[in-house]
C-alpha cells in the first residue's frame, strides 16, 4: 500500500505531521529507555532466508484473449533446453516461464555460439506477476506512484562468457528477454537462466482436512504461496511492491502465519521493529523500512493501523503464550489507546472528523467511503482487544478506564448509527451504507448476532451499498460473516471473490480485485499494482482456523 | 575499428578463414613452443593502471548551434555546486561536464532531501564524448554495429542514501541525466558525482619548443589526449569503441608513444599478447581482447596489419635497443613475411585480387579506393623494414631473400603504376588515383623524391583524386609528405586537418573524420563513431619527431 496522489489531503497531512514531530522534544519520548532493546530484538530474530535456485519450466507466448485476466494469457510454445540451444538473436522478445510466483534474484548466463564477441549485448528483461506487465507498454508512464516500481531492467554485458545477476531483487513467474543491441559479426545463446528465490518460510503448513473441495484447497494453495513469498525479513506487503512491513498487512499476515507455517519469530520481529521506530509522541508509524538502516517513514500516521498493532499482538500472544514479548511491549499497546480516549466525545461518538483531518484513516482503498462506522467498530474493538491483552499480561490496572470506554462507545454507536427500520447500520451525514461499516459495527460487537445476520443479509438488497475496493476489506467483511455465524456465506463469500482470482488463474492473490473491473487501480496504471500482496492472503486464515466452514 | 556491414565479403571471409582454421591441424603451429610464454610476458607487463578522482567542473546545457560541430555546443548554465544542492526532481536533464574526456567508472551519491524514500528511483545516464550523442536519440537505432556501444544505462535506486557506480567501464566528458521514476511522496538529491579515470599514462611527456605554434601546441595536446585515454591495459583503439588491441592502433599509437610517454612496456605487452595470440598457421590476428582470458578475434585476417606488426616491431626495437624482445618475436615477424612470397607474382607485381579475396585489405575507411597500389608499396616497406630489424637482431642470414624480393617488387611497382605523363601513381585496372596510393608508392621508396614531390604536389589537381577517408590514412599521407621533404605542405596538412578538429573543439581526435560532412559515419549512425580514437592520436609523433617541421 502507497499513499494515493488522489488523496492530496494525505499529503498535506503529512507534510504537517513531519513538522510536528522535527519539533517536538526527544524528552517526551515515552519509549527512550525501551527504544535500543527493541530494535536489538527485533535483530534478533531476523530471519535467515531460505534460498532456492529456480530454473524456468518453459518457454511461452502470451496471447490475447478476452476471457483471460486483463486480456492476456501465456501458452506454453517450446522447451526451455530449446530456447538455451538456439540463437538468441533469433528468438528476441521470447517469456520464460517460471512456472510459479518467485522473490529473489535472476541471473543468467550469456556465451558465444559462433565467432568471436566484438561488441557489447545490450537485453532488457521484464519481469512480470502477471502477463498484463509484459504486454502492456510501460512508457509514457500514467500512473501516480514512481515508475521505478515496474520491473524493467537493461543489461549491457561487456564481455563473455558471463554469468550476470541484476542487483535488484524482484518478484515474477513470467520474464521477457528483449534483444536490443547486438553485433552483426558474432551470435549468442542465454542459458542457465535462474532465480535465486528467497522467503522466510521454513516448513510446510499442516495438511486440509480430506473433505476440503478442490477450489477451497485452490485458494489455500495461492494464499500459502502469496504468504510465503510475502514472508522475507519482514512480512512485506508486496514483493514486487511496496515491499515493507505496514502494520495492517503485518495483522493479517501473522493471522494466517498462525494457522500455517508458524513462523512466530518473523511476527515478533516485526512487532519489536514497529515498536523501535514509533514516533517520539508513542504513536505507531504505519510503516517501516529495513535498509540502509531500520526506520520509518516519518509523519505516516494511520490510525487504524496503530489499533491493529494491539489487536496482532493480542492474538500472538493468545497463539503462542509469550508473554515476554507482550510485556515487552505492552507500553506502547496502552499507549495507542490515547488515540481513543482523544476522540471519543462526551456523546460515546468518535470525532472521525476531526480523526480525518489528523490522522490518514485508512480502511480501504475505496473512493468515498464513509469512515465514521468503520472508526467507530475498530475504537471499540482495539479498545476490548487490547484489554483481553491486558488481563493475560496482569495489566489490567493499567487500563482501568477501557471497559467503560469500550461500553460507552458501543452505546452510542448502536445508537447513532443502527437504523432499526431498515436493520443496517450508517455511517457519516449522509448515512452511508456500506460494507465495511457492518463489518465493523458486527466485529465490535455493537450488533447482536440477530442484528448482525440482518444487516449482512439486507446489505444485498441496497443497490448503493459502498462494497469493499480491495481484499483488505474484504477480509473484515468475511469475519464480520463468520463472527454473526453466517457460515455458507462466508465460504460463498470466500469462493466468489478469491475463488474469482483462482478462476482468472492467480498464482498469488492480488492487492487490488474488482470482479467487474480487472483494471482497476488505485495508482492510474494497472501494471503498478501489486499482484502478490500480503492482505489478500487471509483466506489461509479463515480456511484454517474455521475447518467446519471451509474443509468440509 | 570494426568490420563494417557494406562490405558483405568481409563477413563471408571471415566465416571462410574460420572454417580453415577449426581444420588446421595444431601440430603444424610453428609458435606452440613459444605461446605460453609469449602470454605470460604480456601478462608480466600489463600495465598497472594509474586512478584519479575526477569532479565534474559545471553543468552545461546543450544548445543548437550550426557553427557547432556536427550543430551542438554546451554552454555553461550552473555551478555543480548548486546543481547538487538542489531537488534533483526539477533538474531531471541536467548535464554535467567533466571538462575534459575521462576513461573510467562513473559513480554517484543519492540522497533524501525530504521525506522518506518510499519508492525506487530510476535515473537514466547517457554519457557522451561529444555533444551530439547527448542529444541525438538513439532509438530506434539505425546504425550498423551494435547498439550497445551507446553509452546510455538506466539504473534503478532501491534504497537510499546510496553510492552508485555503473559496472560498465566509460569513456565521455558529458554526462546527462534524466529522472524516468521517482515518488511523489520525497525528494531527493543527487551528489558526489566522480570518474574514476584510469589510465596507463603515469608520466608527462617533454615539453615542446618554445617556438611552437599555439595551433599546433593544441593538436598536440589533444593527440595527448587521445593517445593518454587510449592507453590503458593495451593500446585500445578507442576507449568508448572498440575497446581492443589493433595492429593498425598499435603501430600508431607506439609511434606516438615513444615520442610522449614513453610506456615502452606497455607496447611490449601489446606485441607479446598479439604473438601469443596469433593463428596456428603463424599468421596474425587484427585484433584481440583482454577479457575474460586473453583470445583473439578468431578469423579476423588483416592483411596489412600483419604487415604493420612487423614494423611497429622494427621501430620499437630501434628506438629502444631492446633486441630481447626483438628476437623473442622474430619468428613472428619472419613468418608474416610469407605473405609477400606468396602474393608477388613472376612479374613482381602483388595478386592484389587474390589476396584481397583470401585477405580483408583494409587501408582506409574509403568506400572504391582502389588498393593495389598501397598494397605494393606497404609490401616493399614491410619487406625493407623487417629486413632492418633483421640486421638489429643479427638474423639477416634467415631472410637473405628479401632484399631482391624487396628489389624485384619495388622496380615492377614503378614499371606498372607509375604514369611519366602525369607524374602520378595509378592503381587497379580503371588506373584509380589516390592520396592513399601516392603516399604508399613514396614511403616504399619506388618514387624518388622528385618524383614524390611531383606526385604529390599533382594530386591537388586530380579532381577525382580518392582522399583519405579517416585519420588513419591520414597519417601515411603525412608521413609520405615527410618523407618527400614537402616540410611546409606536411605541416599545413597537420594543421588543416587536425587543426580543424581543433577548431571545432575536439577533446580528443576522432575516428571519423570528413571536414565537409561531420555527420560521417562508417556506421551509419554518427553517435556510435568513436571520437576519441587511437589512430587519430598521431600528430604527436609528427610534432615530436620533426620538430624542425612542426615546432618553429
Amino acid at each position: 500500500m502507497v499513499l494515493n496522489l488522489h488523496t492530496p489531503k494525505i499529503a498535506l497531512l503529512l507534510l504537517t505531521f513531519t513538522a510536528l514531530i522535527s519539533s517536538s522534544v526527544k524528552a517526551q519520548d515515552p519509549y527512550q529507555a525501551y527504544r535500543q532493546d527493541w530494535l536489538k530484538k527485533a535483530e534478533e530474530n531476523k530471519p535467515r532466508l531460505t534460498e532456492i535456485e529456480k530454473q524456468p519450466v518453459s518457454m511461452v507466448k502470451l496471447e490475447k484473449d478476452p476471457a483471460a485476466f486483463q486480456g492476456w494469457k501465456a501458452v506454453n510454445t517450446d522447451s526451455v533446453s530449446s530456447f538455451y540451444s538456439k540463437s538468441f538473436k533469433t528468438q528476441s522478445g521470447a517469456v520464460a516461464d517460471f512456472g510459479e510466483h518467485l522473490t529473489g534474484y535472476f541471473s543468467f548466463t550469456i556465451k558465444s555460439l559462433k565467432g568471436t564477441p566484438d561488441a557489447p549485448v545490450r537485453i532488457k528483461f521484464t519481469f512480470g506477476e502477471v502477463p498484463s506487465e509484459l504486454t502492456v507498454p510501460f512508457d509514457p508512464y500514467k500512473g501516480t506512484i514512481s515508475r521505478a516500481w515496474l520491473q524493467d531492467e537493461t543489461v549491457t554485458v561487456t564481455e563473455m562468457p558471463a554469468t550476470i545477476t541484476i542487483p535488484r531483487r524482484l518478484a515474477c513467474r513470467f520474464v521477457k528477454m528483449e534483444l536490443l543491441g547486438a553485433s552483426p559479426y558474432f551470435d549468442f545463446q542465454i542459458a542457465d537462466i535462474q532465480f535465486k528465490a528467497t522467503t522466510a518460510v521454513a516448513f510446510k503448513p499442516p495438511l486440509l482436512g480430506p473433505a476440503t473441495s478442490p477450489l477451497i484447497a485452490d485458494i489455500d494453495r495461492v494464499g500459502l504461496t502469496t504468504l510465503k513469498e510475502c514472508m522475507q525479513t519482514v512480512y512485506e506487503d508486496g514483493p514486487k511492491r511496496d515491499r515493507r512491513l505496514w502494520i495492517g498487512d503485518l495483522y493479517l499476515e501473522s493471522l494466517a502465519n498462525l494457522y500455517s507455517y508458524q513462523n512466530n519469530n518473523l511476527t515478533k520481529r516485526c512487532f519489536y521493529l514497529l515498536a523501535g521506530l514509533s514516533a517520539d509522541d508513542g504513536m505507531l508509524i504505519s510503516n517501516v523500512f529495513e535498509t540502509p538502516e531500520p526506520h520509518a517513514q516519518v509523519g505516516n500516521r494511520l490510525l487504524d493501523y496503530c489499533f491493529l498493532f494491539n489487536v496482532a499482538l493480542k492474538e500472538y500472544v493468545a497463539a503462542t503464550d509469550d508473554k515476554q514479548t507482550g510485556l515487552d511491549l505492552w507500553p506502547v499497546a496502552k499507549k495507542q489507546l490515547d488515540i481513543a480516549r482523544k476522540y471519543a466525545g462526551k456523546d460515546g461518538m468518535m470525532d472521525y472528523v476531526k480523526a480525518g483531518k489528523e490522522w490518514w484513516v485508512f480502511f480501504d482503498w475505496k473512493d468515498g467511503l464513509d469512515k465514521q462506522a468503520c472508526l467507530q467498530g475498530l475504537t471499540i474493538y482495539t479498545l476490548n482487544q487490547t484489554y483481553a491483552l491486558a488481563k493475560m499480561l496482569g495489566k489490567e490496572d493499567e487500563v482501568s478506564d477501557v471497559p467503560a470506554l469500550a461500553r460507552k462507545l458501543k452505546n452510542a454507536a448502536y445508537k447513532n448509527l443502527y437504523d432499526k427500520t431498515s436493520g443496517l447500520f450508517v455511517s457519516g451525514t449522509n448515512k452511508q451504507i456500506s460494507y465495511g461499516g457492518q463489518a465493523w459495527m458486527i466485529l465490535s460487537g455493537v450488533a447482536s448476532k440477530t442484528e448482525a445476520q440482518g444487516a449482512l443479509k439486507a446489505l444485498a438488497s441496497v443497490k448503493d451499498a459502498v462494497r469493499p475496493g480491495a481484499p483488505y476489506m474484504y477480509h473484515y467483511y468475511v469475519a464480520a460473516l463468520i463472527e454473526s455465524g453466517l457460515k455458507t456465506e462466508a465460504k460463498e463469500a470466500v469462493e466468489n471473490y478469491w475463488g474469482g482470482m483462482i478462476k482468472k488463474g492467480a498464482d498469488t492473490f492480488w492487492e487490488v480485485y474488482d470482479p467487474n473491473d480487472e483494471l482497476k487501480s488505485p495508482y492510474n496504471f494497472y501494471p503498478v499494482n501489486s499482484y502478490c500482496h500480503a492482505w489478500s492472503c487471509t483466506p489461509v486464515y479463515f480456511i484454517r482456523k474455521y475447518p467446519e466452514i471451509f474443509q468440509r
